[in-house]
């Protein structure tokens, strides 16, 4: 491609509403363009950029067996109004009405469409497995977009749905589509982790999170540097971090701690390690009756260390709390500890029959000796608590906690450590939460019908080169990876209208470069070199070639990776096989 | 591709809203599967066929300097507010409002985005001129969505549009997006004409219309077999069919013509040529007030030849209609004529001032003596009929009728021909519409502001799929172009499971294909031979090969060109220099 036969569009300065830097980048450097609050024109530049990614999915797709097809943007509520999403999603969901007045959505997903294509198509076990996907627009009226295409509201997925007759070969689907989701992200040349993410409301164990590595990342990602550990916060396990309980060795006392509701001011006032306290967390969880009416409500009190923070996703998994929860009221709490906020602790509760509350304590609090927490009364905390003398044992122990770096990795291997990251993919075994709202059954070796077992994987297209640009970029602008950069090298001529030898030197590499295949821009524009070299740093074209008529006096040209300090000199004659070398 | 790793559903019957083959067939294909009234899912055999499509649009578009990028499906209501489309538009443009309530429509094209773009973007004459062009869901809220792909709601479109300095610039833009139209539509395969279109309200004398040329086609295309002239009916030149006007030889007499209201019936009656009689049609023109009230009506006689057809297109050229016109009421017939519709003539009329009718008359009309037309008299027509003796010559002579086949052609070579067929693609001088509309302007030499000339190109990407069956099928189903033919050579075993030579056989043939990048398809799904030929007749992959154990004893296999009559036979060794030479 000649730049003059393309369209180049650079900025000096980022628009304001851009706060992080792939946003900012993106702008500045005219791979989009924007149209509305979280809606974004993909320029020329950036449409290159996205159609690599493309092209990397689709060929891992296609390599791990799954078939491509297209389902439409615009799809009747009608299957959504059997799994009950129409209804159940917020407004993220954009509702559409046709000139006859029907239901339509833009579809954020399609799991309806694909089931309802699976059960018409797939009638007999001998067509499963089988995985759909296609790369399609896709819309969710996010209520603060921002963060460019980050969190855009139109935006392009890839999405997969796989169908296999049971849980086995669904698992050996889900597995397929995980090893293809690495292949992905390793052509794409970026950093990631697949880590091990929570399955929510739809049960089963298997979910797996794709993240770009970026310390901008909205994500915190847990690892073990020394294994192969890898999950989300909200999954990743909290070990006790005591092996045994220790023995009492202090008597309870009640201390004055006027003003100092929070651990830390306790344990700074009594001149104790923050890890000697105990953070007291009131929930309630509703019982309704069919009217939805609340009949009644149970208290609970989650205890985690003064420095540990509770895991709200954890909660969610106990029994008793499954099926939602609450923070309790101001009354609630009045009425249960005869006391406010700050001041909350696990002794002197009424632990049994009507009005009493359920006591949790993290697996690390159940283990702590001589612990202090709160007395139930305003302004004062106890110290020298020990379960079993002064309280009852807790109702339940359970990891309720986030993990914090340094705690000891679940698989044995060291210590955990935190970085942060961009989701991009998620792979997800969705069991028969789909085929069954949806009756999406085929006929198995007895002629029996059967729910299809299914599988989602998603990949967000547009966001990918959000999160590409968040982990690659200098003061300078963005560090494409050599697979997903709009282009691959670039050559700059200086001066092509006054030399010649410098138009026909810059000409030949060109059409060398082309003839192999290689994706080259030459820089016609007749831009002078400063601004020039400025527009490709901003754009991150990983690799520049320039020719200038004082070099070709020498018989030499400049190389310039994009990562690199300085430019190499190079003779004419080596810079193509030196660029083969480099871009292999 | 194997067909084990493929997705292949074929219908013995076609569903029964399927009216035209190409719907039919798509479906019954497996193409496409319905999703709801005009929305369809891509299935993976259709889709394969949209990107071949979409891949010779976007080289020929690249090669013709157009540069892609990619607006979005949802766009912001306060661009076609700018152009007052968003009020004028009917209910086919999807309206929608996001969770704060503001309006958005789902794009049915994209002039009012990419004339933002534009007016951000192109600054200066030093940038123009420039071709943008994208390929995207496009949502069309059809009234009645039928034909499958052919009139669907939801489809894609490759839309492309061309920012000008001036008229004469835009001219170039023009005839280049209409070389690479034929160009695209050469590659594709189909036999196609470009046909001169009506500029309608916009103005210009610029638009073709690529029209894909089958029987079954709903628009008529006026062509000379003999020359190059071609023109939709809307547009093409009816020339007058007499040279000059005869001397009066009859005398003009009443004639009762009791019941006889038609043209055909009075010629009948008579005993004389239809091309004898002249056809009566009333019109009137309102002229409306500020507040949009009815202030004056000027009422119009409009005369064609008996076996004419009135050209409502060109009428609306004529000053005095071109603001809008409709046909008149009984009340205004009557006030004007004495008479009802039937017997209507031009004869006896108020020619000036107050009330007075304006008389067209045809080209053919306006040199016809000795005529016969309506008294103005119910059951009564006069015959003999003479300009400037019987009543003043016509206010105004024009060109206000449909052609006809054997009418001479405007190039003066031979007469015309009609011929169906289906539209496909629109190329259109849009002049300063949309740039004065929205203030694009760029800074000529002289620092000026100018408003920009535009083009907009459009190619129905999924409906060419419709059109290329409608012209290519047979009883059997569909006979694809090499160029998009889902597969372009399928490769058929026979019994591959018990015969190891077959198996052998087939698997070498289909790498060696492979190999020089022949779109191959091996059909290793174990069908009898009669599904399976059948299944591929139907889906219409245009060369077959069959390989079987009965054939491999001779050393022979058998080739197939779908539109062959019967198979060829080929030694083994011969068949991909064979396949070589067919797919040049």
């Amino acid at each position: 491609m000649k730049a003059s036969q393309f369209f180049i569009s650079t900025l000096k300065e980022a628009p304001a509403d851009a706060e992080i830097a792939s946003h900012k980048l993106m702008m500045r450097a005219g791979m989009i363009k924007r149209l509305g609050a979280g809606l974004y024109n993909y320029m020329p530049m950036g449409l290159r950029v996205i159609r690599k990614v493309e092209g990397i999915i689709r060929g891992e797709m296609n390599r791990a067996g799954a078939v491509e097809l297209l389902m439409p943007v615009v799809q009747p509520a009608e299957l959504w109004q059997e799994t009950g999403r129409f209804e159940k999603m917020g407004p993220e969901l954009l509702r559409v009405k046709d000139r006859h007045g029907r239901d339509f959505i833009i579809q954020p997903t399609s799991e309806e469409v694909i089931t309802d294509i699976a059960r018409q198509e797939l009638r007999s076990y001998k067509q499963l497995p089988k995985n759909f996907y296609h790369i399609q627009t896709k819309f969710r009226d996010e209520r603060r977009p921002r963060f460019g295409v980050m969190r855009g509201r139109e935006f392009t997925m890839k999405d997969a749905y796989s169908f296999d007759r049971d849980v086995e070969s669904a698992g050996r689907s889900y597995e397929n589509m995980y090893q293809a989701y690495c292949r992905i992200f390793e052509r794409l040349g970026l950093e990631y982790r697949a880590v091990a993410a929570d399955t929510g409301a739809i049960g089963g164990d298997r979910s797996h999170e794709f993240q770009v590595i970026a310390e901008t990342g909205e994500d915190a990602i847990i690892y073990s540097p020394e294994g192969t550990y890898a999950a989300n916060i909200e999954l990743a396990e909290a070990l006790p971090l005591l092996s045994e309980r220790g023995a009492a060795s202090q008597a309870l006392t009640k201390t004055p701690t006027p003003g100092k509701s929070t651990c830390a001011d306790v344990a700074e006032l009594l001149k104790l390690p923050l890890t000697q306290t105990v953070k007291s967390l009131v929930l309630a969880a509703d019982e309704t009756n069919e009217a939805g009416e609340i009949v009644k409500s149970q208290v609970w009190l989650l205890l985690v260390r003064g420095d540990h923070d509770l895991n709200e996703v954890k909660a969610g998994k106990l029994e008793g709390l499954k099926g939602g929860f609450r923070f309790a009221t101001a009354a609630e709490i009045d009425q249960h500890f005869g006391c406010k906020p700050g001041y909350l602790g696990p002794i002197g509760l009424k632990r049994e029959g009507e009005g009493s509350v359920k006591v949790v304590a993290d697996r690390t609090v159940a283990l702590m000796a001589d612990f202090v927490c709160g007395a139930n009364e305003v302004n004062a905390h106890y110290t020298g608590v020990n379960w079993g003398r002064d309280l009852p044992e807790p109702d339940v122990v359970a990891d309720i906690r986030n993990v914090v770096a340094g705690d000891p990795s679940p698989d044995g291997k060291g210590v955990l450590a935190i970085q942060r990251g961009i989701e991009v993919g998620h792979v997800f075994y969705l069991g028969t939460k789909y085929s069954a709202a949806m009756n999406a059954t085929y006929l198995d070796e007895n002629g029996k019908p059967q729910l299809m077992e299914m599988g989602c994987y998603g990949i967000g297209v547009t966001r990918i080169l959000g999160a590409a640009i968040e982990q690659n970029h200098d003061e300078r602008g963005i560090i494409w990876p050599d697979a997903i950069a709009p282009f691959t090298v670039v050559v700059c001529p200086i001066g092509m209208d006054r030399s010649e030898e410098v138009k026909t030197a810059a000409h030949k590499l060109y059409q060398d470069l082309m003839d192999l295949g290689v994706d080259v821009l030459l820089d016609d524009r007749g831009e002078r070199p400063g601004a020039m070299f400025a527009d490709w740093e901003l754009i991150g074209v990983p690799h520049r070639v320039v020719i200038s008529d004082r070099g070709l006096k020498e018989g030499q040209v400049e190389y310039q990776g994009r990562r690199d300090a300085a430019a190499t000199k190079l003779a004419l004659a080596d810079v193509v096989p030196h660029l083969q070398q480099r871009l292999k």
